[in-house]
């Protein structure tokens, strides 16, 4: 029997369901019930609910949130600090510098920023590795977004915990922490394999196996990277992650630009989850991943943002538009990454990578409302024969109107409802006024 | 003596002036007058003036409005009709087909339609190569953008004149009738040197010269085209070009993306500028143009968008970020195409590829006042520390709030005010009716 209430229903639009059979529903509406999605059909199948608040959608695209499966949300603090220099003068002169100067106020006023930003440009559920990974938890739970959170481990002292040995701590305690929360999940997140010793990575790839949650790693970013690990190691980063045992389905790779084809069938072999990150890896020269090999094995990639410090942005509609043309350009193939599976990478792809496909990622009864609504109604976006291709071809983050998690409104016709907007600019404002008179 | 005067002053904001030497003026403003810059300086100094109207930039970037080398603004009308498809698959089954129902009104609907979009996303000056261009010259016109237009030349009969006889009589009757247009410009546009006869081009290169006018041609789009030149005339599209004796300073070649070291030095002697379009060259998988090549060789390049078909959008602010990134991440420099260089190449550059330099491009009094002010009180731009930066790696065409052309208020408040925005997008949606429903 069909529930016959409704919180909220979302009306009058076209629904991209993002489920397994991509179905595309004209004049269709979305039914929420508390945190849930209760139904998904034709507008006029729900003329009989009893509804308690329904919002037009106004013909436009009523579609999943998407999922930024990479990023380093406190970043936000350094947006356009330095650009358009060599990696370790970037990270030397400019990224680590400022970096020393954070704490865990900070992070959670640069996470809230980064929040914000996500939450009214379509996004509703992020991955995050970083410092303070408390503070991200918070401000992420205080914004209303849907988060996995980790905090970075490597074989250094950190700003936040000190040795590695209070790193393990600080993740227990999170777990502990986060347990039962509907919004965030913590993940175990070492650095990558040539920050961490082989005796950290397995530490942690055990306590994902005994929690059953996430390991969250940088792997294999740029060809200076694979040179080091070969110089080192005498293997490739991946092969070296297999021949220490750290390699599982709960274990989600950023970047996997240098891959060999032996790679590639390990990550397979091993139901690995990759998260892309185009625009990263452009702007930082690390190399272009072979995505339409990685897609053609079978393996789930998502798509990611990384640190707005080398994007400048958080905004999902723009990676896509970029991961669909970089790999055209990149294969001389027009044909491949076409905008339904790009769509796909950064909804449920990116949901599943994340350990949450049962979650979030599409539109299905039973899943958590996590929901966005954009608005056609503009230049850039008439006429439309196909909103998939709008979406990943034309759109941009600033054309979502509504967002909605978990079955709260976050943002309505364009307006934050769960922060204060203001406020959060203006504390980040301030942390930057503090880092440029240092 | 300085005027004391102004019709408009746009004030409180940081003034990028992208004159040559890229003076960024804080707490700025700039004073226009009829259809003219008549000063740029720190706000302070405008404190003695008369002026009628103010513009609050409210802290935002002021700058100069936009220029696309590169369109064909009607295709507005086929926006996403078909993606990710083989270039001949794309063209034949799906682009002729639609462009065969084109005429004069409908090329001016389209044309409307992308100017709207263009204003909005602070392009303030484009340049335009399709069928029916007097409909073309005549909608920016009515939407108050400055255009470099000119009819598309070949070698068969074109939908719109027949055979080309006809086309140089319609060329030939745009430059009388645009003749002293304060905001229209006329070029000869021959389409390729594949789709075009050597007497084709002479004869387009002669009329240019007569006139003291650009010529606009498709130059080394792929390799596929570059192929079939060197079997027809066994050399390169630029060799030939050179050799038939068409290129000269007046001539924009757009995309350049296959060229030897041979064609740069063709190219740079004759002092030909390049309009570059990465967002289509990727999206059709045409590949990657040596712009680093180009610019280190001292050529005049600018940007363009193509035809929004092939892109989907006409963002010349995405169109910035894809291309500082594309370049890096293929030349595994993240140093090349920096923030500056690319703006440069939107603006001030762009306006020299189109013969426009000595209009607009850049704030300087003496200048028509093409200008945009770009709100950065948004997540997405916070906090600021280089303006530049924001404006290439994290600003989006929906950011600018106000965009002037030849002392024109266009768009104020993000309103559109020289058109009737519902009634434009109304339009182009009845003609993709009919589009579809044949």
């Amino acid at each position: 029997m069909k529930p016959k209430i409704a919180d909220i229903l979302i009306s009058n639009g076209i629904v991209l369901t993002m489920n397994e059979t991509a179905d595309e529903i004209q004049k269709g509406a979305v039914a929420i019930k508390a945190d849930k999605i209760v139904a998904v059909n034709q507008a006029g199948k729900f003329s009989d609910w009893k509804v308690s608040k329904t919002i037009d959608a106004q013909g436009g695209i009523i579609m999943p949130g998407l999922v930024n499966t990479h990023t380093h949300a406190a970043m936000t603090c350094f947006r356009g600090i330095a650009d358009d220099l060599p990696l370790m003068t970037w990270l030397d002169d400019h990224i680590f510098p400022a970096e020393a100067k954070l704490n865990d106020q900070k992070v959670y006023s640069g996470t809230l920023l980064a929040c914000a930003e996500m939450i009214m440009s379509g996004t509703t559920c992020f991955c995050d590795m970083y410092l303070f990974e408390d503070a991200v938890a918070r401000a992420a739970k205080d914004a209303g977004i849907r988060a996995l959170v980790g905090e970075v481990l490597y074989d250094f002292d950190s700003p936040n915990y000190g040795p590695i040995e209070q790193g393990f701590a600080y993740s227990e305690r999170l777990i502990e922490k986060w347990n039962d929360d509907p919004l965030i999940t913590i993940a175990i997140e070492p650095h990558s394999p040539y920050l961490c010793s082989p005796e950290l990575l397995q530490r942690s790839f055990s306590i994902t196996q005994t929690h059953g949650i996430p390991m969250v790693i940088h792997l294999s970013e740029a060809q200076s990277e694979v040179e080091g690990m070969q110089k080192k190691y005498h293997r490739t980063p991946v092969q070296h992650l297999a021949d220490i045992g750290v390699l599982g389905s709960n274990v989600l790779a950023c970047h996997c630009v240098v891959l060999t084809d032996a790679d590639i069938d390990l990550l397979r072999s091993h139901n690995v989850k990759v998260s892309h990150n185009p625009e990263s890896n452009m702007k930082l020269a690390s190399g272009i991943a072979p995505i339409p090999k990685l897609l053609n094995a079978g393996i789930c990639v998502g798509l990611g943002t990384d640190g707005c410090a080398s994007n400048n942005n958080l905004d999902l509609f723009i990676e896509m538009d970029t991961a669909a043309k970089l790999h055209k350009v990149n294969t001389l193939d027009p044909t491949v990454l076409d905008a339904p599976t790009v769509l796909r990478m950064a909804s449920i792809q990116g949901a599943k990578a994340l350990g949450l496909g049962e979650i979030t990622g599409s539109l299905e009864p039973g899943k958590n409302a996590d929901i966005i609504v954009v608005d056609i109604r503009k230049p850039h976006l008439t006429p439309m024969y196909n909103p998939t291709s709008h979406i990943v071809y034309a759109a941009r983050g600033s054309d979502v109107t509504t967002s909605i998690v978990n079955g709260r409104v976050l943002m309505e016709d364009g307006k934050l409802l769960s922060l204060d907007l203001e406020k959060v600019m203006e504390d980040v404002n301030e942390i930057a006024k503090e880092i440029r008179n240092n």
